[in-house]
């Protein structure tokens, strides 16, 4: 590194939304090479080439409103020689294109057909209400704008139009602004470790880990003995969930990601006690922290119901409450 | 109760995998009550309408593969009253359709036109391969089998066939078996109360409860003093997520599945703590414990890579093999 030429694979096809997290990475690491991207039918395939070194890769990791994109963590918890040096974000965002003709056509849209993914249609619901579109659901939004008709709307990632020659008549008609999907670049092991070496060991830059731990005993407590280990190290864990080894019914790995480079002592220290007690553990990912928002939680932020003692009930006997009965504590 | 006629309503339209577990949900409950099944356009109708007691409602809430879905479980979080007494578990297997003037008259089906979810399309790759078909999205498997024309082949829910007059021409056409989603039956929050009651109190039935923490102090140890108290109360846990606050980022609501119910001495103890701590909690559903597989976890299930003592390393200074610095943890 940095080497002349590499190829960096995505979800295809050309277009889609991890298009554009893949045209990001590229734009950002340019310093390390520059970059070819190639669309690919289905994440195996780009797990595949990651493995067999020819290039690195782009998954979908995260989406702030559906949550993880969990085939996407199980591959990564079970790919042989896999890991993520680095996270970006996109935000989901779609425009609304014509082909150049309807556009010099000048006719109106009344009753047009409009084409996008099934969650795209569902993500632009008013937008399609307020222009009287008729909804047709394509295999992706970048196959919407690819294969699109004169007289027909179609729906996508901003990209799309310069890529398929296409006019944006309206940018942003999602209905909710502030969507966001986030991306993790992977690449063979040995690379990312010889990334992250170059970026972190010895400087200021601070990093974030994600974590893969299977205990091998199952029942009370296991859950809460090993987080001990991470609270007792001082660790703040930004995420944390649970998933079935596998898909097997009944058995559990967690996976957190935790504020700290592995290689940090304290880390360090909780990664060997852990392993220690006979944990299965590996790392998914390590890459520079994020800057991220870090809100106190006020009370208009909690969710309706639920109970919650505030200063007025903190004296009176809040477990006769009827709110106690109501949320389903006993 | 029983009341002499209930509505249910689902996610629509017919012939959806959630109008499979309303039918399921309907037989299991009969004791309740006749059921009226309603096909709902969206999740939020379907709160709305159970919120002010025009019935009850099913949700999807879980996928062995696809893991939660989440913009449900944020919307039960939220919502003011409303909550889940039952659980039903639905295969997701796919049957391929045509019309009953496509199967009498015979003819072969190579290149014809299949029509399904983009998902679903997804899940049937291979019987679509085998048989040289042409991939048509629809907006749901339940709309493909609805809308089908002579000559094309429809993929869907097995109910879809009595439902839309069809002929099944393969059963279980999925690549992969074993497939599953989870929904929950919910309804406002007194009436399971009063189902609780009647069905747990006192006797040998054991349930399950999914609840909701949100700590108002943020930082290192947070969640690990959390699960202290929950095993020092020997409540065993069988998934843990945690959630961004009605996605406010950099906020944390933690969700919990719990091996008990909230009137059991040593769960309620366990909530007064928490709550006594300023936490907010809210109980999101209680049900009937599911019958489980609970394996033990062996190293062949382990995931491909990781770090794992076994026992022919634990005598050697495993801290300097390789496989250290292959999985990355320092």
């Amino acid at each position: 590194m940095p080497m002349a030429r590499m190829t960096l694979f995505y979800l295809g096809p050309e277009g889609t939304f991890t298009h554009q997290a893949a045209m990001m990475a590229a734009e950002e690491f340019h310093l390390l090479g520059d970059f070819d991207l190639a669309a690919m039918p289905d994440i195996p395939s780009i797990f595949e080439a990651v493995q067999s070194h020819k290039g690195w890769g782009v998954i979908a990791w995260e989406n702030n409103v559906e949550g993880y994109v969990v085939p996407n963590l199980d591959a990564l918890i079970d790919a042989p020689d896999v890991a993520g040096f680095a996270r970006v974000s996109v935000d989901i965002a779609f425009n609304a294109f014509v082909t150049h003709d309807t556009q010099t056509s000048g006719t109106g849209l009344g009753g047009a057909q409009v084409l996008a993914h099934s969650h795209g249609l569902a993500q632009c619901k008013q937008f399609i209400a307020a222009h009287g579109l008729r909804s047709k659901p394509s295999s992706s939004n970048a196959a919407a704008c690819r294969d699109l008709q004169d007289g027909q709307v179609a729906l996508g990632p901003g990209i799309c139009g310069e890529l398929y020659h296409l006019s944006t008549i309206a940018e942003h008609v999602q209905d909710y602004d502030g969507a966001h999907t986030e991306f993790l670049i992977i690449a063979p092991r040995d690379v990312v470790h010889e990334l992250n070496a170059r970026a972190g060991h010895g400087q200021a830059e601070e990093f974030e880990t994600i974590v893969t731990f299977i205990p091998l005993v199952t029942g009370p407590g296991v859950l809460a003995n090993l987080l001990d280990v991470l609270r007792d190290a001082g660790l703040n864990m930004t995420s944390f969930i649970s998933r079935p080894i596998k898909g097997h019914d009944g058995t559990y790995s967690f996976i957190a990601t935790v504020d700290a480079a592995p290689w940090e002592q304290r880390f360090r220290n909780a990664l060997e006690e852990i392993v220690d007690h006979g944990d299965w553990v590996k790392t998914l990912a390590v890459y520079p922290r994020r800057e991220r928002p870090n809100p106190p939680v006020n009370t208009w932020m909690l969710p309706t119901g639920g109970v919650h003692i505030e200063s007025e009930m903190a004296d009176s006997n809040w477990r006769e409450h009827d709110i106690v009965r109501r949320e389903m504590l006993w």
